[in-house]
């Protein structure tokens, strides 16, 4: 039984017109905000020795998500997610959002302001405010541009590149869970692609969906650490995957690290799909991506205090460049960690 | 006889390898810029007193240029002017800019290269330094998303909102130039849409397509209104055409204005074209668009002040808000502004 819904054209409203509709009820509240939508710019006045933190990120329908199967409003969500993930890797707290929209005719203005309702419950939680952007139209698909504005001390902004030989590596929540979300959904919209009334079976792994359609930033982390006075040594956001992100960190900090395959947090569902789908759960942790976790270091003396914050799990430590970077299983194999695919080395 | 220019995919180079290859050679210079390009996000430090201003400008391949005439060079060169425009629109001088790159393989990395180096062209120019970016693929043409900061003293930062009774309407530069140029690049287009090796022709009208396919952004205004010490009481740089930012003026201060068609500066080229063209050059001037030119009001006591920056043309005043906004022509007639076209009110 479907609903009928009401549908209103893009081109009826304008470009300035769906504007206004879509950004009307954002309001700013953050300090640092001194003006927001309706100029030529937005005005960011950072505080007392604070630095602006800026990063932009872009998704392509058909490219970075499929809209058969991905609701607009988790979309809106999870593009603010993203976008904020990469302040977060610095240790900045996110606290304005511009968004750029290139719109076929194909979406209604009900359908943008799905999506737009999914950017303004992401900037709520997260205390973002949203302060410019425009709409244009694409030729085809849906694309999305957004940037991210934060701020954070001088001195407590944290690069790639800082990571020390002992550091303990830490990492926050479960990997592989969003990857195998999305495993789920191209599976059910393979099955069903020819199925006139498709009921997609996801009973048993809601977590895995929500990992991946609607990811949570870190925020959460980024204030824990501020509250306990720690600075980790270095920092990146798991958007490509385990593997990929801490070589990362090795390059920029010129080291090698061990991580212990026993250490690494999988959640049951995940390991549970991925049994039921013959693939391997330590693949999806290592390769998945878009767990939009963070991935820092600290000095093995802050063990106590790293702990003590119950949002991390330690799973390995920093070694010197020339040893490389590798997974040791339990029975104390290495094996060589590859931005892509893995192999065995003895 | 054309050259064989080399082709690499880029495939060949990867994601990383890309931008690794598009960004050399782009060394951040404004102290300002604490950490470019490399890691998760760019960190901005203003100087003392100073606010961050950030705005974003996003491009179409077939909706916003046309890469069967637009050089690339120029199409890089040009999307930095658009989107450091409205920052000088607000009286800031731009100071970093990131790019983010939707590409399909129609293109090859020698001629990303051609657009970065554009780009790096108006960056040296303008003093701007790349400080990130990212690259993804796209399902069809290319698509260029930028976001622009600069930097501003508080109180110096001008709005749309601020333009009082009085007040003096001043215009940099002429306008309609660059609406001619696209008029000549569409009709050459047309007319050798079938011929095997076609030869436009653009000989006089040089100065038009160089309005259209590399305008420059209005650093130089804003750098002298710096040292006059002069604060325009409103701001916007002229993208939409005159009468639409006018009136977007007119509509964010809650005022009228009266400006005088003998006042507005259109170019020989401009107005020779028009003419071969059987278009009126004031249509040009006034509905044209993406001239880059900036559009200020300033108190009518600083008349003397304005006039000796040698930069700019007085073309109008502005009214109480229930007057209206109306062009006046030499024989006095009042024609009423409209965001698109005009019509005659008597």
């Amino acid at each position: 039984m479907e609903e009928q819904k009401k549908r209103t054209e893009i081109a009826r409203l304008g470009q300035f017109g769906l504007i206004d509709r879509l950004t009307s009820g954002f309001e700013p509240r953050n300090a640092s905000t001194l003006s927001g939508v309706g100029d030529d710019a937005a005005v960011v006045v950072p505080g007392e020795g604070e630095a602006v933190l800026c990063t932009t990120d872009s998704f392509y329908e058909g490219v970075d998500f499929d809209l058969t199967y991905f609701p607009l409003r988790h979309l809106g969500y999870k593009v603010v997610t993203a976008a904020v993930s990469d302040l977060l890797a610095m240790n900045a707290l996110p606290s304005q959002l511009t968004v750029s929209l290139g719109v076929s005719s194909k979406l209604s203005v009900e359908a943008l302001q799905e999506l737009y309702e999914g950017i303004r419950v992401a900037c709520e939680e997260h205390r973002i405010d949203l302060v410019g952007g425009d709409t244009r139209s694409s030729m085809t698909g849906l694309v999305l541009a957004l940037t991210a504005l934060g701020l954070a001390q001088k001195e407590r902004i944290v690069r790639r590149s800082g990571a020390q030989q002992h550091d303990l590596i830490c990492l926050t929540g479960n990997l592989g869970a969003a990857f195998m979300g999305l495993q789920l959904l191209e599976r059910e919209k393979r099955v069903l692609a020819d199925v006139e009334h498709p009921e997609p079976q996801f009973e048993g792994y809601e977590y895995l969906l929500e990992k991946y359609l609607k990811p949570r930033p870190r925020t959460d982390v980024v204030e824990a650490l501020r509250e306990e006075k720690i600075v980790p040594t270095a920092m990146i956001d798991l958007s490509d995957g385990l593997a990929s992100d801490l070589m990362q960190i090795c390059k920029s900090s010129d080291c090698g690290a061990r991580i212990y395959l026993d250490r690494v947090p999988i959640a049951r569902q995940t390991s549970a799909l991925a049994e039921e789908m013959h693939l391997d759960p330590v693949v999806a942790a290592l390769h998945g991506g878009e767990d939009y976790e963070l991935l820092f270091t600290v000095p093995l003396s802050m063990q106590e205090e790293i702990m003590r914050l119950g949002l991390v799990d330690v799973i390995g430590h920093i070694t010197p460049a020339s040893t490389g970077c590798y997974l040791v299983t339990p029975d104390g194999q290495e094996i060589k960690l590859k931005a892509q695919g893995f192999q065995q080395t003895n």
